[in-house]
Order: structure tokens, then sequence, then C-alpha cells
């Protein structure tokens, strides 16, 4: 294992931090609760973001961007974002500083107060739908399919990198729409769009569902969700999907003309992923080495390593190489370090996570021969350089494969059904990872279960199977199960 | 004339705005000084910004993200940064709202009021070189070359779309370097990178010069500029990259030690690029009638518009045509619109300032033939289909060389050189444009002249000829003929 990395059976929690650090992912900042996103995580987090702003735009979606600053009567507009929203947040009270008069340095200048305070958004709802008022007068301005990358800010007072800091950064999607139909669909679209980013890029098997109503995002008729496993068996929301009715068309007046000139209220949804998806990378495929970062997500997808380091004779082969991995698409790096040791050049990019490592030494090659080492087995082999790439792009493929079929496995064999509150809690405590069972279907016994057993309600699942059982805190009869576990 | 669009002969500031607005780009929000930028601003600019960060790749460059808010005393470490960014800031106060006592909505929690206050960045050198002192301990550390897109807020009184506006969009770029030399280099480097898209990509002939002391970055050694002139003889500063010295390494205390084993501080540079682009490309290049988009640039560089109106017949004709078209890599778009004739929309896609438009007419097709409508020129041509991919992929690089021609002739024709104060201000009140005149070196004749012209130095260029001269205001000796202009 990596000496500078807590292993996981020790502590996981510090396995993940060190992870974070070491790898060069994100680190802290001065300012409490925000952390700086290094270059290789700021790399992966690319990665992500363009490959779904793609699958956005393949759906018909445009970018747009609204101001940092929300009026803070606007968070009052909506009933109930206000209760959701309207608390911890950071607040603009005043828009200059001024000199000391004792020379100490810089000061608030108490003239310069805000009439009205702004709060820096923690979600965008109220000044987007604020702005489609003046957007949207008939059906023809119908549907609005309107994405932002941004930066959000809530106020947390327990951080964790990525996967809970002060400010972070994220997509938030915000659809305009004729009908309730249509915005149920596209609510149900984009959380397909995320099931497959999370399945077929971050190789990390999700459960598609609905949110219970205490865990609904404030202001939603109905939240979709992903729900995704890690290693340590707590589940982590990876991504959600608002049904949002009317909630903000009415309280912001957004009304259309249909095609027969009457008036009605505008349907819309939300949605939105962040950088808490790059926590969700770490913590479904790595080790106690390092990263394992899935081959369509890898900044350096191959690393090209001279041993016992960079030769002239070695550095035209390795260009060689190189040059046709690129022109299969293949993101390729070639190790110029002159001062490291192959070994401890090894554990490094083995931290880094870099899915296939080529050791290129001058006997091998005389055999017509190179090393590959795979990133998400540790297995080496000796591979001829005839057909190298050709070999190496489909083990790009079998590594993204292999590395969501062991997640899936995982969360598989982690799906436990409990009849008892007795079984249940053995899982939650023992076993890990998600619970199937019967409830009763109210708040309040979601929130007994909560405050006895530090489990929530993760999600119903989509097409969930209809079962008559009993609540599993209250016995009264349940018409179906649900998924409880513990969560990031 | 577009009908919603002041004529700029009229009054060229309203023109802008107007077009902004219209054109679908950006407008005003709910909160003060802040924009919305719409999805075609938003688009144009997705596409600056992709080039831009390509560019910075090629030139060794990775992206990172560093946080929103820099705590107030960060701003008073380096001397001159804290006169230049310390004034006109959105200060956080408080990190709580709750609901008023008397139910009216939401109030500031006056018990979470943070004991330092934090200041929404208007530019990141602080907090970033704070971070830096953990990154950098030796000479293997350096270069650190590292970019960041990022939004950042000063406060202004007095905006206008893109141009000056409280909240904007950015990257700024802040290296690491073990010597003068190579930060200087560095420096000099992203200008002639930001020159290169400029001139090439936006089509807009710049300026390359260094600023003088009084309009020099707060805390730079060297600012260096690229300035262009717009339509209306006015320059604007298209893009600033700073030699920063030791200064920041000092305020921050970033030293490493050198292969020799001695300890020094760290030089850096910074440099910046902002939506500010947006309002250049608008003011440089378009007309009454709405945007003209560099096709470089445009989102949509060919729009086929099938007349009188879409038709069966006709849409096999426009997908085969824009089949052809992307498979060249041209952004084609097929109107679909079969409510507007054909007079509105050819107006609309005019006032889009799409590149070329195709009129799809029954007659013409049956004579083998399209209409091929040019927006920099408003020529319109009959073209055979026989060929059309051809003669549109050249046609798009004739507009891109067409568009920066005109505007190098209209800017080479309004730089003047002016021997005395009344030839001075003759040419800035009638002529307009640039002034090549003397100066006698000092920021106290430098301000006297601003306060009497509203002109300021835009820069001195760089390989400027040396020439004996006296200052046209003062009389006092002069080495050399600098720029002055009124400006953005």
């Amino acid at each position: 294992m990596a000496k500078d990395i807590t292993p996981r059976s020790d502590d996981y929690s510090q396995w993940y931090i060190d992870l974070v650090r070491k790898a060069g992912l994100a680190d802290y900042s001065a300012v409490k609760g925000c952390m700086v996103i290094k270059p290789y995580g700021f790399a992966i987090w690319e990665n992500m973001r363009d490959t779904l702003d793609r699958m956005f735009k393949d759906t018909g979606h445009v970018n747009a961007y609204f101001p940092l600053f929300i009026p803070k009567s606007f968070l009052s507009k909506e009933a109930a974002h206000v209760e959701g929203f309207a608390k911890e947040c950071a607040v603009v009270t005043h828009y200059r500083l001024k000199n000391a008069e004792d020379g100490s340095g810089v000061i608030v200048d108490p003239d310069a107060k805000l009439e009205e305070e702004l709060i820096v958004r923690p979600t965008s709802e109220t000044i987007i739908w604020n702005t489609y008022k003046d957007w949207i007068q008939s059906y023809r301005d119908l549907p609005l399919l309107i994405n932002q990358w941004a930066n959000v800010v809530r106020w947390e007072m327990r951080t964790r990198l990525f996967l809970r800091t002060t400010e972070f950064l994220w997509q938030e999607g915000h659809t305009a729409h004729a009908t309730e139909a249509e915005a149920v669909e596209e609510t149900r679209k984009m959380l397909d769009v995320y099931a497959e980013f999370a399945e077929n890029w971050m190789a990390m098997p999700v459960i598609k569902g609905v949110k219970s109503a205490n865990e609904r995002f404030a202001g939603a008729i109905d939240t979709y969700c992903i729900e995704a496993l890690m290693q340590d068996g707590k589940a982590l929301q990876a991504g959600t999907s608002h049904f949002l009715g009317q909630n903000f068309a009415k309280a912001f007046d957004v009304q259309f003309s249909t095609k027969d000139n009457s008036l009605e209220y505008v349907w819309a949804t939300s949605w939105g992923v962040s950088t808490r998806l790059m926590g969700a990378l770490v913590m479904a495929h790595s080790d106690d080495d390092g990263l394992i970062i899935p081959p369509k997500l890898a900044p350096t997808q191959v690393v090209i390593v001279p041993i016992p380091k960079p030769l002239p004779e070695l550095q035209d082969v390795a260009e060689k190489i190189a040059g046709e991995l690129k022109a299969r698409g293949v993101r390729v790096k070639i190790d110029t370090n002159d001062q490291d040791r192959p070994g401890y050049k090894f554990a490094e990019y083995e931290k880094l996570g870099i899915p296939i490592r080529l050791g290129l030494g001058a006997r091998d090659l005389a055999n017509g021969t190179i090393e590959v080492a795979r990133r998400d087995t540790k297995e080496k082999s000796s591979v001829p350089v005839e057909g190298l790439t050709h070999h190496l792009v489909a083990l790009l493929d079998e590594i993204q494969k292999n590395m969501y079929d062991r997640a899936l496995q995982y969360r598989d064999e982690h799906i436990t059904p409990a009849n008892t509150w007795d079984e249940f809690m053995d899982i939650l405590e023992n076993k890990t990872g998600f619970v199937s069972a019967h409830w009763d279907g109210t708040p309040e016994t979601e929130e007994a279960i909560k405050e006895k057993s530090k489990a929530t309600i993760r999600c119903i699942p989509l097409d969930n199977p209809q079962e008559a059982g009993t609540c599993i805190l209250t016995g009264k009869p349940s018409t179906q199960r649900v998924l409880f576990a513990r969560a990031y």
C-alpha cells in the first residue's frame, strides 16, 4: 500500500481524505469549508463536465449563465423553498471596504450597506424563474431547455472534500414546459442521462428511484435520484432530477398564452450533479494503493515509463507507441522524470490511478515485448510490441467493463431484505449496504427510523414491485419495500 | 436596419445595448449590475472559452479551481494590491438567515456573524499565492502553470452589459517561476496567445503594448495589454498579462530551494481575459441590422432557409446539404419555422449575425442553383448546387478574412500622430481613434492629460520606435510617442 495513505481497514474516512489530498485531487483552503480543486482533480472533473455537457446538448439543452447573487426576498417567494434554502447561506451585506483610520488594515465601510442583502446562490430556481418571467409569454417560447455550469454556496458546518463543501461546482438544469406530462418526461429523461453517465462513464452502478417526502428537494413535487453504493457500504446520492410542478411559475408569476389563447402557469423541472461525483468516483473504485480511475474519465489513460530511466534509445520507441495510441484517440503520457527510480514512479502512477502503465525496458524490447500493468487488477503481462496499440485499446475497454462489473457485484451483494427491526439493524451494523424493507409510508415513521438507526430512505426504486407487508418499525401495513441505507 | 435596434448614427451606446439584448446575447438581471448571459450569447462565449482553453493547454497550462471567497486580511498583504482591489467589493458578513419573528419573511441572523469578513474574489492572486505556499518547496515544483475559469465580482456603480458588470466571467492564469527571465517570457507568451486569439478568431486587430504606471495592475511590475479599436473610435483593452515580480511571493512568503540549495522567492505572472471580449466582438464588427459574428466563433455558421417555408420536398435537399457541411466540420442549422415569412426570418438571422444564409427555393433548385447570402457584405449570389460545400467552406474563410481586413483598415486609418495639444484634442473630438503623441513620461502629466481630454495612455507599443520630441501637454522632452485614446 501507499506509504502516505491510511489503509481503508484502519480508517475508511481518513483513507478517503488522504487519497484525495495525496493523489492531487483537492485540498482544504484558507477559507473554512471551501476547497481548492487541484490540477489533476480538475482534469478529471473537466472530463466529467465535458461528457455531461455533450449529453445535455444531445438531448436539446443549451447553456446560459445567471447571477451569482440572489436578492434575499426572492428566497421567500416559494414557501417550501425558503424552508429548505434560506438557512445556512453566505450573505452579502456591504459593497465596499475602506482603510481603517488607525492604519490597521482594511475594514468594511459602514456607509456601504446594501438596502437589501444578497445571498450567494445555494441553487438558482428563484433568480432563474424571475428571469423566465421575461422570456416566456407564449407557447411558442416553450419548452425552454437551459442548463448552467456554476459555483454554489451552502454554509456547511461539517465539511469533507468533494462530498460536502461550502462552495462547490455543479450544473443545474432549469426547464420550462407547456404541459405537466412534458415536464415529467423531462425529469425522467435527465435522470436517465445521469444514470447513463454514472454507469457508462464512471463505471458506477446506480439505482434510479424517487425520494420520499422527507428527502424531497425544497419546492419540488417529486425528486428523482440516482443512488450509488460506496465501498464501505454507505450510499451516496449521485444526482437528482426534480419535477417542480407549477410551484415556481406561481411564485414568480410565469404564465404563457396557449394555442387557444388562454393563460396558464408554466411547468418546471430542475436537475443537477456536482463535484460530489468526484468523491463518489474515488470511493466507488479506489484501493489502498491509490486511485483507480475508469479509462473513459482518466486524464491520462496510458503512461509509458522507460526503464530504468528515460534514455535516448528508448525515446524513439516510446514516441512511436505514443503516436500510434494518440492516433486512436488514447490519452497517453511519456514519463520524462530522470531523477526517480522505477519503483517510486510505479507507486506514484498507481496512486494517480492511471489505467495502464507500460514498462519500456531495453531487454524486453530486444525480445519484441513490453510489460503492460493494469491498475484495476494490478496484473502485469508481457505483450508483443507487434499489435500493441490494438491490445491496449481493447484493454482500456476491458478495464472500464471490469470496474463496472466489480462495483455492480459488490452493490448487488449489498442489497439485503430485512423483515424485522432486529434484522434491519443487524444488516446496517454488520453487513452494511442497502436494506430493502417495508415502511408504513409516513414521514413520522421515516424520521423515527432515521433517529434510531441513522439510516434514511435512499429511494423508492422506479418500477418497484408492489408487495404487501408490515413496516419494520411500526408494524403497520405497507404496500412495497423501499431502500434504506446510511449515507454520505 | 432592424426595427428594434437604434441606428449607430443616432446613438452608438444605445445601438450596442439594443443589439446585445435583442440578438439574445445578454440582459440585465434583478440584481443591480449583474447580467444574465442568454443562450445565444453563452454559445459564442463557449466557443471563445474552448478556443482559449485549448491554446492555454497547448502552451503547457493546466486548469484548477480556487475558492470564491477571500479572507479580508489577505487583500492587505500586498501593499499595492490592496489599494487597487480592496475598494468596491461584495462583502460577506454573515452565514445564516432566519425567519423574522413578526412573520414578515427571512432576516439575517445577527448571531451568525463571521469573525473575519469574506470578500467575493475580485481577482485571485492573494488566495492563490496563499495556496502556492503549500505547493512550492523546491525548484522541482516549478514552473507552476495554472489557469482558472471563474466568476469574479467588482462592485461597479455604472455598468454596461459585458463591458462593465458587477459579476463577470473570466479566466485568470497564475504562474510561478524560478527565474525572472522565465516569468517575463511567460508574460509575453500569454500576451501573444491573446493577440493571436483576438486577431485569428475574433477577426479583431490589436496593438500589443505595455501599460504606463497609472494603468498598471495593482501589484504588478509591468502590465502588458492588447488594445483594440471599436467602430466608434474608442479603444478597448481586450486582455492583460502581468509580470508580478516577487511581490506576491514576498507577501505570502513563497520561497523555493534552488538546485544549489539556497532559498529564493518565486517569480510570478498573472493574465486574464473576460466576457468583456463579447462586448468587443459586438462593437468591432456589427452593423445596424444586427450582429456580424466571425465564422470561427459563430455557433451557427450556415443557416438553410427553405423558401417560402419548410416543405417536405425541400427537406431532403436541405438535409443533404447540411450533412455534407457537417462532414466538413461546418456548424449548420436548418430552419424549421413554418409560421413566419422568409423576409422576417432573413432579418432575424441577420440580427444573429450568422455568416452565411442559404435560400432554398424550388425554382432555383430546378435550375441547379441556390441563393447564398453572406452577412458581412450582405451580398447575395446564385451558386450551383454542384460543388456547394466546397464553395461554402471557402466562403467562410473569406468572410473571416474580410472581417479582419475591414477592421484592420479602419484601425490603421485611426492611428493619427499629433504634435500639439490642439491637434491632439481635434483628433480626439472629431476623427477619434488612437492618437500617437509624445508624453514626458510622468504619471502627473498622464493624469493631467486624462482630466483635460478624457483620453488615457492605452499603451506603449512593443518595439516602439525611439524618437526625440516634446510632450504635447508640458513641452518637456520625450523619447517616444505613446498611444492615447478615449476608451471603454
